[in-house]
């Protein structure tokens, strides 16, 4: 056989492995995951999604939707998101969107068009992991911004900009994963500012935003920019076997969006596009959401309610107002990673928070995500995971 | 605005233009098109495909088609393509196969994992054109090789493999788009043999292998070679509207395509997978593919049949064993690109072929498809292109 040539080489040694690893771990039946981030199934609209995909196969548009279709994406869903957008404080005309097979492609579509090899990108830290493999795969050079409880510090991103020249700084904003932190309303601001003034893209990733517990939503970061590559999902408010995600650009870089979802995969599946705007149609998407976030509510206070009798002494965790995600930090000398393999051999599982770091990580962390397991079985699983750390 | 990157600027002057321009004309509903390369909607499986989502919908694994799933793709999906591989000559164990979006995504993912900027590609001349797209997009060095009516030349191969090392051949053997041509097995042995020596990959694309309406099937080149990523897709026998595609890869670069599928959308659409594996369950696929052998033979008949009352004298064409187009050679001094426009004016549509040349393009050629249209309206729109041609 050939030698791998170097890329092939440099793709195999990407950190992919963490997650996909992980993944594995939720097939053991008998493991009480807090490790994926991983919608609630029992609160998926089944029911409506299947009467969409009925109405979609059994309609006059049944055979177009089986078809080749535009890889801009379905023209009816493109409006209907940028009405959603719209009504939450981000103007949004449809052209400004692109349909994407998941927020996980928008990102590396983005990661194509502006990245070129050795190309900088400012993350905060912790950040998504999977940014992280994006960026690496592209060959890119990370710098990581640190921040605290209120997410990344403006000024440490201000230097990060004066010091490196990043083409893109990449955050997730609103119940951060994996911290479950939110950027406060003049912090945003000042992220805009320093773009601008730093000729910076900014990729704000959103996956989460609908998914507020507490308190009142701040408006996204691209709505007081241009320089915003917004990326949203169905994924966590709908359901994330549809792949169906978006990114709204700013308009100078969207045609190099397009090619490279073009080269990407064509287009996103004509089925499921044409099933999300015939769920759109008929749902009820707000009581559908509140639903969710009634549901996700309980079971965040649940474990946040029980890590203090599970934690040991001297842990700080966080009380996020959103999203899927608990981060905790254990005392100093901890290493999250072997605690891991201990949780298993009790039957619950997390993710060591060493991955989610571009820069040097606090091996002391790890990420719970709450919104998998009922309440009843975060209990038992805090259970175990207090019986793992004694 | 910040500048645009380099990248982004490249990307914007990609010859994308010419797919996305061309589908923008089948949009128009008086003209008759020849240009995309559709399969014929009226015979797509309506009632089996809504059948498969309905009892997906409706079964007891209806929430988790609707969740999170395996990079890789769904296990039961990689298996029956594996069988259908095995039982068409290639054998094949359901672990070499990773399930993506659209036989599109398999050649980006080969393409992400394998070409470094500057690496060289070599491909057969001319090409379906979205893979010299996706070959750019990564800024590989594209290396034409000629050949003749059996498809690319041995020697020129190894000529150019002797002279440029490409890390890659791209081929699309059977029933070639544009061309319509089929690579004889002898030929097929040399590709191999020329890779082997020379440690070169093939990616054999595959989209139109099923669909031959004459003579024997030809055994792909990686049945007689370790070297080579076969790539296959659902879209041509089944329906491209659901985005399944799959590559048969060697083991030494499948982890590399996992770690770039995972980046690219994390995985296929969970729900078009399993409605696939749904329908495939129960349907008889052999004859499905019967019946749509049955009408695209009659459509082949009827163009080739037309050719030489509306092409001028001295043109030339293929009549191809299977697939989806007719290559067309017009006298010296024709220019198919101009030819176009006098084309639309009439109400038919053709692809112009210097697009799909890597190298000098000849623009006297031009590509006819045949399956989206009935034989009614071929024949219609041989009359259009006649009256265009006067």
């Amino acid at each position: 056989m050939p030698s791998l040539p170097p890329l092939a080489a440099r793709l195999q040694g990407v950190a992919s492995s963490p997650v996909r690893d992980l993944l594995a771990l939720l097939e053991r039946p008998d493991v009480l995951s807090f490790a994926g981030g991983l919608p609630a199934p029992e609160l998926f609209d089944l029911d409506g999604v299947r009467d969409a995909y009925t109405r979609v196969l059994a309609g006059p548009g049944a055979r177009l939707a089986l078809q080749y279709a535009p890889t801009e994406g379905n023209a009816e869903l493109r409006a209907l998101v940028a009405a959603r957008l719209t009504g939450r404080g981000l103007p949004t005309d449809p052209g400004d969107l692109v349909i994407t097979t998941g927020s996980q492609q928008a990102l590396t579509l983005v990661t194509t068009a502006l990245l070129d090899p050795g190309a900088v990108v400012a993350v905060e830290s912790p950040t998504y992991l999977a940014a992280l493999q994006s960026f690496q795969l592209a060959g890119a050079r990370i710098v990581a911004v640190p921040g605290d409880e209120d997410g990344v510090d403006p000024d440490a991103l201000a230097d990060v900009v004066a010091r490196h020249r990043p083409v893109l700084f990449y955050t997730v904003p609103t119940f951060a994963n994996p911290t479950g932190r939110t950027l406060p309303a003049a912090r945003r601001a000042e992220v805009a500012r320093i773009a601008a003034a730093g000729g910076m893209r900014v990729v704000e990733d959103d996956p989460y935003g609908e998914l507020r517990y507490r308190g009142e939503p701040v408006a996204p970061i691209a709505a007081g920019s241009e320089q915003v590559f917004y990326l949203g999902s169905f994924s966590k408010i709908g359901a994330p076997g549809l792949r169906l995600g978006w990114v709204r650009s700013p308009a100078d870089v969207r045609p190099a969006l397009v090619v490279a979802k073009q080269a990407a995969d064509l287009h996103t599946s004509t089925i499921d596009q044409a099933a999300a705007v015939a769920y759109l149609a008929v749902a009820d998407v707000d009581a559908h959401v509140a639903r969710l976030r009634a549901a996700y509510r309980e079971r965040r206070d649940t474990m946040v309610a029980a890590l203090p009798s599970v934690l040991p002494a001297g842990s700080t965790w966080t009380d996020p107002d959103g999203g899927m995600f608990v981060w905790v930090r254990l005392p100093d000398g901890f290493d999250a990673a072997s605690l891991l393999t201990t949780a298993l051999a009790h039957d619950v599982a997390f993710v060591p928070g060493a991955p989610f770091y571009a820069g040097e990580p606090d091996r002391a962390t790890l990420r719970l995500s709450f919104t998998t397991n009922s309440p009843e079985a975060i209990q038992e699983g805090m259970k175990r995971l207090g019986a793992a750390l004694v």
